[in-house]
């Protein structure tokens, strides 16, 4: 999901949004012969997330910094672990670290937050997915910690799977004539989700041949109720009020997929950081 | 700080990421004539911010989409709030409407978070700052964030304010030597702030000039001691263990300026939707 | 599929590559005040496909030409045909014919060849698609013609539909390993394509759940056992061979798929041209 | 002409283009350790190009696979040769495939079509040159395909040489005036061709002293006319009209140059594929 | 020269440059209403060049800035001249000033520069020109400013003109095979320049037929000795120790053309300045 | 100040502007296997500055060229001198000389002008600093060359440090409003900079706190009278009518800091030479 070419130019636009003009701090102490030792180390406890990312960032600026990790992406890092030891030129380190931090911190973050939804609903088949609602220009690292943390993924944005939703309804007439009008117009290789408020609604989409169903904002029992008529013909998904309060019960249902943008716009970042 | 040219091309990397080979639901489903009213409400309280990225997002789109706002940018609104009123081409506004969301609740988010530091500290004369812990590529809108939600702004990045940290200490020799180094190799528009974790060295940093202090993780004591040292020869800045339950007490030592990441880092997304 | 901002750039990429440091022949001839009519005319029969595009190259070049179209995009178009008239500024007008009918003239093109096979295969329910045999950097515009061209589209690209490979089975193990694997893996909002080589593969795949079956150069006759068996559990695509010579055949065997990269790599461009 | 900067970056593009947030079918049945070989064969004759641009597309990926190519350049390869042999992660060379394939098919493609022209007019001294007809953002590639197929290259862009058409004719006065003002104003490094569709014109564009005169659709006897008028005083390109049936007449008129845009914009691909 | 499009991305870039997170003073202390009126004034004598690019930059920051210019590009002014007002938005006033001067005092320092040089030669029908010594991205400003002064251009770039110097004759082997293999190469529309140092080699580049002769650091005596020799077989170019108390005795010589890096290289930049 | 991924894609981009569609002379003349040897020297002293991106050019070329320096940047360097040994493929040698020549030449003639400033005032502490006054996107180039010649910098551009002007003068009401405004809307981490034209603003600007004082245009008298005034309370910048000649009475009423737009805007460029 992150190949290299694609998160080196992210990497660089982001040095240039950090570095500016230069570090001048840094730049004027530091020799090209001063060496350091780091330590990255966690202060909280949480699911690692970004290692590849990480070591991309020193190696933009150079090829004097060697990295050596003792976790991997979707380990779980306990409070006080070591994660990796780096070595290299002061330069490179200082001016990368906290670009470095800052991609591998986000996307922990959003790993360990993913990880507690996914714990949270572990007896039951469903599985936990992110949303379209992500930072502008950052989705594909989100989506990738999500998937990191243990989460399944929706759709990567609006090309690769048709969503039907209340002012589609609208514009079509009627879902049923919406899934019509997309399955003979979208790729054959694309899937139609229905967003669906009511039972009703559910009862067309099924009958429309709808691949994916979303219930939104229903009830425990109106889900009940809809996994139970739908009964295997297309895929659930549960979507609104969605929290680690609620998320056990949601999957309760039966539901396949129990999609949530807080795992993604609420993750507090996790705090990792270098020790020198 | 937000230049229309710079949010331009933010906007249209970001399309790309979210439209991909186009919107296969909307763009079959919505005929060129059809015209959709929306209403942006808040289904939480906070601090509104993103107005204008708001609706620069429709404005790339197309010249379609008319908006009308009813609050402005450091507004705060209740749940419930109409925010602004649109109209325009359906498919504007159903391709357009999720990026533009997704801008205007993340910059709501670190505002809301922003006032809510702001007025814990209100009685003081501190002002809640944020820090270089932003999302990658994003922090130009994160920084407006804050200073719209009613907080300071740290230095940009690492070129217009010398920081000197640990490392740069042990790489110059001292903090006087550091200092001495930087203020004869930088720039004299820029400014030197040193971090200090004792305060052995901030009586240092006083005497070699500096013109910020940052007083590192100390107890409240020992930042009263500082502030008293210090009495004016420094801009004093807190930094560490910065929180909701934390920061009146921190304020109250009399330092001038609490650097927060968490405002940025930890602040959820407000919960603005459109209803169309 | 072809968004204004992301056509935009692809013009302006386009006329630095032609227009270099200006166009000398027109800037030293034409005054800024010439005016010139011109008539976009057809020399062949074929299929009209890139109006917006002409109409934009125009548009980033200056807003000083109106063009008036006389056919829409999908319209079938006879030798002789007026398409569209043109008035404006000389110099731009000179200065952008080149790229516009350039746009115009190979997605009119592919189009055309598209609109063959359709007519070929008309009386059966089969879709002719393309596939990922494009031209690098102009995959956009070439869909879009495959689509006004009356045929349906494939995946976009390799994240928005699996497709096992022979290679993928031998990395998995088998098909059924691969297609489980991958069921767990991806995205439910994304399908699994299996290509088939035998008609064991065939029956595997659909045993394995496969949401398309790929019937890779195979035989007429083996292509309607394939159907048979397969009898709607899957969605079927014919694929190999596939030329205006057999493609009715091909669809006579009842699959719903037909895919061809001829429509595209080996479709000629359709002669339009400007006369002034 | 293909620098390997250039390149690079055109790369780049069209893997974010076909690959979007990563091939989830490899990326998730093939391990890092997985190895692979490959052979790349011809399925047709033809003119082998683009050797180093299928080379780079995997190193942009990675620098894992080691190609071994047994045919270079401008080499005509026969239907089942071998033309190079692969190795390395199976990810890269399953990821990459495709869009090595959609190059050197292109280009070779473009340079067996070259090739076809420049045999048929072999007796004779004429040179098959290509034209401005050709794929937006995709010049350069197009152009080396001609260089590489034996063909001769007309001016890169509006630039390079200057062109009198018909309408700068009228811009100007007369061919006689817009030789001079052109001859005046553009550098003198270039040269000026004139579009003549008389014989008239060409005795005004001989006498205007053009460097270059374009004999544009004129008949047989005419251009052998025009080319005894001329009789060296400026090179002579024959255009319009040319195709494998007419291509060696023209030549044997005595002209110095054939303009095509078929040989690029109606080359179809070269059948080239990966056997893993 | 300078297309629209083209000078768009460079501005925008040089906004982001000098801007970078935003005018702290401007936007901190001018209200959105604020209002300003302000004339662009020269302060020494001069030719004026970059009015459209100057014009561009506030059209980028807005659309609030009005501008009417009272002289043109090309027209020579005198100390204390008003060369335009300007009327709108203070901020936009004040954020676009420093880079639209830049561009204009650059180039009009050009221009200026190449007009000395240009009436130091007047009676001769030499032509001052330009060289590949320009400045790194911005030589179209440059190459435009030449021409704005009255100057003449020399080939753009590597691929516009072939240039034989020493190391390619040791490379061919002499000039004569140099030209023989280039005639064969290149395009038909490109010329040949050959660079001589003596004047057997001026002998041989004209026996080989290039159409260029650039006489290299020769002596007035020597260079007469080859225009005589060359006598219209080829435009010749005199290079080397080119200033503006050489080169009337230069052009006396009767050659074509006389390149320059100084005026462009070593030109100082005008004095135009905003008042407010 | 020069980061390595900066400076690459400005090369790339510059690579482009030179070589366009490739360097039809080197390309067709030079074999992949020729070799040439070539020295950097100079004709002219002056003070060396670009060694790094020099190579860089060669470097983003191919990795075929060594190149060895006998001087580093800053050094002062004689007529004569041997800049450097370099070695390497032909073509590549060929191809990157004139733009590598073109930062080198440039970055060492505005090194070599600011070295001369310095000289200058060499008795005084004063520091002779540049100017926003720079070519646009080169800023950065050209602010290392100031570095390196032995200067000191002025604010990077407007966002890094405030500076009140005339207008903004007006704009606020009074230096003593803007100054209140500023120090309370931008970061702790800027300083305010006033642009003084008269004594009594002096005296207001010191009253309000400025950090920085520029003197603007005054006399040396008033200048003097200024500094004694302002006593160190603020640091202290000499503006206007800046040259060689005036440079060292200036320094000598004892001003920090002295500001030349010309040892940019206005150097030349030092003549360095490829000799192969």
């Amino acid at each position: 999901m992150l190949s290299k070419f694609y998160v080196e130019d992210h990497i660089k636009n982001a040095l240039k949004e950090d570095i500016g003009f230069g570090d001048i701090t840094t730049e004027n102490l530091a020799e090209e012969t001063d060496f350091l030792k780091a330590e990255l180390n966690t202060r909280n406890d949480g699911v690692l997330c970004g290692c590849d990312v990480f070591k991309q960032v020193f190696e933009v600026l150079s090829d004097s910094v060697k990295i050596k990790f003792y976790f991997k992406d979707g380990d779980e890092i306990k409070k006080g672990d070591k994660i990796a030891d780096l070595e290299g030129s002061a330069k490179d380190l200082l001016m990368g670290e906290r670009l470095a931090l800052n991609y591998i911190q986000r996307m922990s973050g959003i790993a360990t937050e993913t990880r507690k939804y996914k714990r949270a609903i572990e007896p039951y088949h469903a599985k936990i997915v992110d949303t379209r609602k992500t930072t502008p220009n950052f989705r594909a690292f989100e989506k990738y910690a999500v998937k990191t943390g243990g989460g399944a993924l929706h759709r990567f944005n609006l090309s690769d799977c048709a969503m039907i939703k209340d002012n589609h309804i609208k514009l079509a007439g009627s879902i049923t004539k919406a899934v019509a009008k997309l399955r003979c117009a979208i790729s054959f290789t694309h899937k139609i989700e229905v967003e669906c408020d009511t039972f009703e609604q559910v009862k067309e989409a099924v009958e429309a041949g709808a691949d994916i169903i979303m219930l939104d904002n229903m009830s425990v029992d109106l889900m009940k109720k809809a996994v139970e008529y739908i009964n295997g013909r297309a895929i659930i998904e549960a979507s609104g009020n969605v929290n680690l309060d609620t998320v056990n019960e949601i999957a309760s249902t039966g539901v396949d997929i129990i999609s949530s943008s807080a795992i993604v716009a609420k993750a507090p970042t996790l705090d990792l950081a270098l020790d020198m």
